[in-house]
């Protein structure tokens, strides 16, 4: 019989968000989400509440809830339809009804178990139920463990923009269970590798030369790559969201490739690209913006190109046309005034918001996309 | 040519509200609205939305338009539907439609025109929209004056419960217009008024004796006991929400009269009952029941029942039957466990929150509702 990945792991590697009373532990590693003893930090209760898709509540409810069972009276299971198009007002509904329908109180726990969907849709419940109640994020995607495990954002998406309607709000733990990500889709996987590769370029060079020389393990699921690549990012993130916890300056440069990749989320409709494909590819414009505004030189962008190609993500952007890129750049909840605002890299491992001239916006879309 | 309310009145009067970084003024007096000058905290931005409804816009909403028209560039207006029923999700997301359809930014400033449904959706909307923009409150009820001019609770209603779903969030300045109280129907003012009488049990017993003296000032709205009256009761509140923000415990004293009157509104359907002839009638009950739990006398009782009746709220119950107020109150967001708390004074002038058996809960609707 074989090991489970469990007995095969140390123990968790655990970072800490530090946020005055708001502050929590991520704990990484594998074999935690069916062990009882991830959730001793959970605030004690009558009753929690799962809330998973139909997609990840097969594989991993029924742990999730036997790890629960000794600190909840009772753990109950919602199963949302899983996708980026179900992030929306009328799926949130169903996490209020199910709540009210079992007379939850103020002190039921939230658990959002699966992806970046799951989480900000559960977060903003929990935020928003009876003003807030607390909520223990359990992710299942790379994305989700490197992204949503730090900085509190929540959102629903709306006809006219992505994560258009939300909060900030914390969890009390994330709990990253590196063993979930051996059942994730391949393309999944490249798009959570999307953003472990940004905090390079913004913030940590010696993290990209790191990401560089192990790519191919991260592709080929290694647990310990896996488990310092997203503990890095974790830790960088939270430098950045530490020092801005509401988003009012610097924590906009996490939005690296975020600009041009919503534009590509929108225009091709919500779920035709993973969010993180849109962000690799929306990485590279960004960086042959930044290349044209004097930031990094031509090396750079083809080191980060390369890089994000072996990821297995897409480089060349969809042939929306110019003009429709820009229309949908300056909805993006960043922009001020209808001016669009980009984070581009500076010099090397670090970042900075800033607008751009439309003319030099063009040149990236045309040598970036596909032809129309 | 008669003279204006703004040529007769004084300056106005000024509550500050103390939250650290989230602190702001509350002005009262006659004829702000239409005053520049009461606006001249709001932070600087390209657009303002008003959100008010098809009763109250007609009458105020050009005049604010107007005094606004310096400070931002463009000023919408938004009417929702009129009424409690309306407090709900669908109607909340018109109005982020109208922010969306109109490209608005992160730094719009939301306008809450109106009562308190006005006031919710609106705060809960400025909470959420990019997680947060910007609002003013402008209430146009004493309800609201007197209520949620103080504690940034913002919510809207689910079929399965009133105010479930919402969030803490404050505003920047409140403005109370003194003059709008002039068109209030004698209802809504005595609404109002089962707020402003709720102050004086639970924390000041001189604030008590002034209300019962200027009662029927109040009822004929003179301007100058209206003055006082909303700024005593803010700065009461004021007290009380400082010393606990989020409603971890002490706050809750303030809900004297909610859990009854809230079980009245759900069960008689919201919008039957005014929010305030609710709290009325509910705060008769939770005067019995601290009787009978030791806190006041008959004595008391008897006094704050005249009170409330003078003011021209209900002092008996709907016969919805003993049974299904308890129901009713175990879904309360104060419920805990499915334990019923009940704010009780438990000597003039204080109250606590405790639980009471329900047999003596039984007692006290048996007196204080109709038959069935």
């Amino acid at each position: 019989m074989p090991m489970s990945l469990s007995e095969l792991s140390a123990p968790p590697e655990r970072v800490d968000i530090q946020l005055g009373d708001r502050s929590y532990p991520i704990l990484i590693g594998a074999g935690l989400l069916d062990d009882s003893r991830s959730f001793a930090a959970v605030p004690a209760s009558a009753t929690a509440l799962i809330v998973s898709n139909t997609t990840v509540a097969p594989l991993y409810a029924k742990a999730l809830q036997a790890a629960l069972a000794g600190r909840f009276r009772a753990v109950h299971l919602l199963e949302l339809p899983d996708g980026e198009v179900h992030k929306n007002l009328q799926t949130l509904n169903l996490i209020f009804d199910e709540l009210l329908g079992r007379g939850s109180d103020r002190k039921t726990v939230l658990f959002a178990l699966g992806g970046g969907v799951v989480g900000d849709m559960t977060g903003f419940a929990a935020a928003s139920y009876m003003r807030g109640v607390p909520f223990v994020q359990v992710p299942t995607t790379l994305l989700a463990q490197v992204d949503s495990s730090v900085g509190g954002k929540t959102a629903i998406n709306h006809p006219l923009g992505k994560n258009m309607i939300g909060a900030f709000y914390q969890p009390q733990l994330v709990v990253c269970d590196l063993g979930t990500l051996q059942t994730l889709p391949p393309r999944e996987l490249s798009a959570g590798l999307a953003e472990v590769i940004k905090y390079g370029p913004i913030h940590d060079m010696a993290f990209l030369d790191w990401i560089e020389a192990n790519i191919d393990a991260l592709v080929a699921r290694e647990p310990a790559a896996l488990a310092y690549a997203v503990k890095r990012s974790c830790e960088i993130k939270a430098l950045v969201v530490g020092q801005d916890e509401r988003e009012s300056g610097l924590r906009a440069i996490l939005n690296f490739g975020h600009t041009f990749g919503h534009a590509i989320e929108s225009g091709l409709g919500y779920g035709e690209w993973l969010h993180g494909e849109a962000v690799g590819c929306g990485m590279v414009m960004a960086a042959r913006l930044s290349q044209r505004l004097g930031g990094v030189d031509a090396a750079f962008v083809e080191r980060l190109t390369r890089l994000i190609e072996r990821a297995g993500l897409p480089i060349v952007g969809p042939a929306l046309g110019a003009d429709r890129y820009l229309e949908l750049m300056r909805v993006d909840k960043k922009s001020e005034a209808g001016e669009i605002r980009f984070v581009v890299i500076d010099r090397p491992g670090s970042a900075v918001v800033r607008s751009a001239p439309d003319a030099l916006v063009r040149e990236v879309l045309a040598q970036s996309c596909a032809q129309q």
